[in-house]
């Protein structure tokens, strides 16, 4: 006897009687041949910013990592079990990735409560706190409260956060080298999660625009 | 102009044009009202294991965290930025989740390097090596070399090593505390990237089994 | 009188009405030409895993030779009552069989014996405790009690001996010569008595995985 | 890539589709709650005599011993690793098996080889003469060659053989106390491989007789 949820025993078959059955044989390839991606994508846990669901991907193509509000520390070589960095050092030294894409989302709650540090349920708690504080003081820097409006301030530091998450991947030695190699591209993206749009940063300027496709 | 793959761009049109257009009323929704998932996965960030695809879940569905070899730390509330602990605590404590699955998968690459932490091009990082060691003694009780293959040492620790991540997530008070009290169940699930089966994990025994449906 | 069991006497009723009716003609031939199997199957003797019933095969196909947990003895030619090896002569030196299978089974008996030695009711017999014996160092090599689930090592210990009775095969010298040569092939499987599935050995690597087919 | 014969999967194939579609629900509790047999069967190698299907049985219901002419050692708790034994011991000890049934069957390849031992391509073996030679005097007691035909010394020697292992059976002490109580019935019956009929042993005389069913 098992608990386990109805709902995804009942995708699963689902997952089996469509797309596995339509591309077994690339599946089993992928298995037996070892993934080879060639893009990482970083991104949050929300439910309604799946990576592969924004990108209509399949097997094999995005290696990704999720994490609350899609953030990436600095190096820090200290011996720490620092879960995003050994993501990072996976995709890039044993799958010798080609793209990393930071992505962002709207109305992330990480990002808000990055905004509003002591409110309930998360005020109590012993990680989320700590662990968006890897803003530093970037979500006081964002100017006088009730100058931006609620939902302006929470955008405006979601797209902050990405810029400051691509700074900290090239504090990583041998990022810096692959990407000034040539060999290594990072990016910024930013997922509207009402429209489904997705807007890309510019590398130059760091804004995030609509692509021209 | 800008460096995004290209792709993931022909992806997000697919998505845009697809599911997007077929969905859009729901997905609206669930950004203006919130996110509401009732589950949590705890995934690996392996390209091949993607729990939207497994489950064929849509946006809202999952709260999916995912790093290297699906792994969770026991609770330690010492303020270093834990980042797992961070995804656990958001979704317990914001999203009053109701299920916490964590699915491994087979041929783990994490899992590999636990088992042969001095080999290329792992053996010189700073962060995988150091990871994967929240496994303690585990790898090296696994029984003399040679006598299971390779790859069933591999699946032997795969499904170890997710017993000790649900035994982790116990050590966390409001984990336990909840459990106790019937309002969130844990789960195991070990997903088979090369024949698409789902294993689910029996609590009381801990073996994993093929669900009969 | 007789106390033949009724059930068996019923059997062989059905058995005659049905398959032999069917298949008169080609059972005669088999009699009077004898038998002309290519494979061998060394299997268990539990009621749940007849090699007939999983190979759904026919009178004249399999040359089966069933012991508990279906082990090969290495190869001693020391005077002694040798049925296993008995058996081998006769399908390789009588028969010229082409293939050997050595075919394991979930939840085998034997192998629980052999794991827990001291487990009434078989802890004061005279024979199992002698039989399972052969596997020598296997059971206790098996790596941390607790590590593995109990069914896990369990089944562990199936397939380590399923590799270890291929090994043992390999002894008899003109089993080697034929293998070299190309006339013999040894293969290994295991059953599962619950799912139904026949898992295959990979010669290469050691590995049980479910044919494609 | 395997070598796995080909009528073995396709065999399998059919089991599955087959009766392992149709008894399904039943295979699956023999599993989870361990075989329950009430029969053991002693029965040959041979391709034309598998027990399962002569008594038209299904998953379950025998459990079975295949060795050379289905021949049963005497008692010998001599720390020797005797497989008949050790299966014998299983089904007594460990399953509480009602029934023993020795079944002989016609054209018996072992029992030519016990009364013809300086035959190729078995003379020069190692272990089948060997394993005949348990049958002792007998076959020199069998009276003047050429005065019953060929056949007629072999079906005579097959059933001599079953009454021979019956009477080995007894040599166990917990068998022949079991019997003594009632508690388990011994069985012969040999089996003629051309006409399909069986023949059952009567427990006072020794002689073979079609059942009256």
């Amino acid at each position: 006897m098992h608990t386990f949820p109805e709902h995804l025993l009942q995708g699963h078959a689902n997952f089996m009687a469509g797309r596995y059955m339509r591309e077994k044989d690339r599946i089993r390839d992928l298995a037996s041949e070892g993934q080879n991606p060639s893009t990482m994508i970083i991104a949050c846990c929300d439910s309604r910013a799946a990576p592969e669901m924004i990108f209509d991907s399949g097997p094999g193509e995005l290696f990704v990592l999720r994490n609350v509000a899609n953030l990436v520390p600095t190096y820090q070589p200290d011996g720490g079990q620092h879960g995003t960095s050994a993501g990072i050092e996976f995709a890039v030294k044993a799958l010798a990735i080609e793209n990393i894409v930071v992505m962002g989302h709207g109305r992330c709650g990480g990002i808000k409560a990055a905004l509003a540090p002591n409110q309930a349920p998360l005020d109590a708690g012993d990680f989320i706190g700590k662990w968006m504080a890897m803003l530093g003081e970037l979500p006081g820097q964002l100017g006088k409260n009730g100058l931006m409006t609620q939902a302006e301030r929470q955008t405006a530091l979601e797209r902050i956060s990405i810029r400051n998450s691509l700074r900290n991947l090239r504090t990583f030695p041998y990022i810096a080298e692959l990407e000034k190699a040539g060999k290594l591209l990072l990016h910024g993206a930013w997922f509207d999660i009402s429209t489904g749009e997705l807007w890309i940063m510019d590398a130059k300027s760091g804004d995030f625009q609509r692509p021209n496709i």
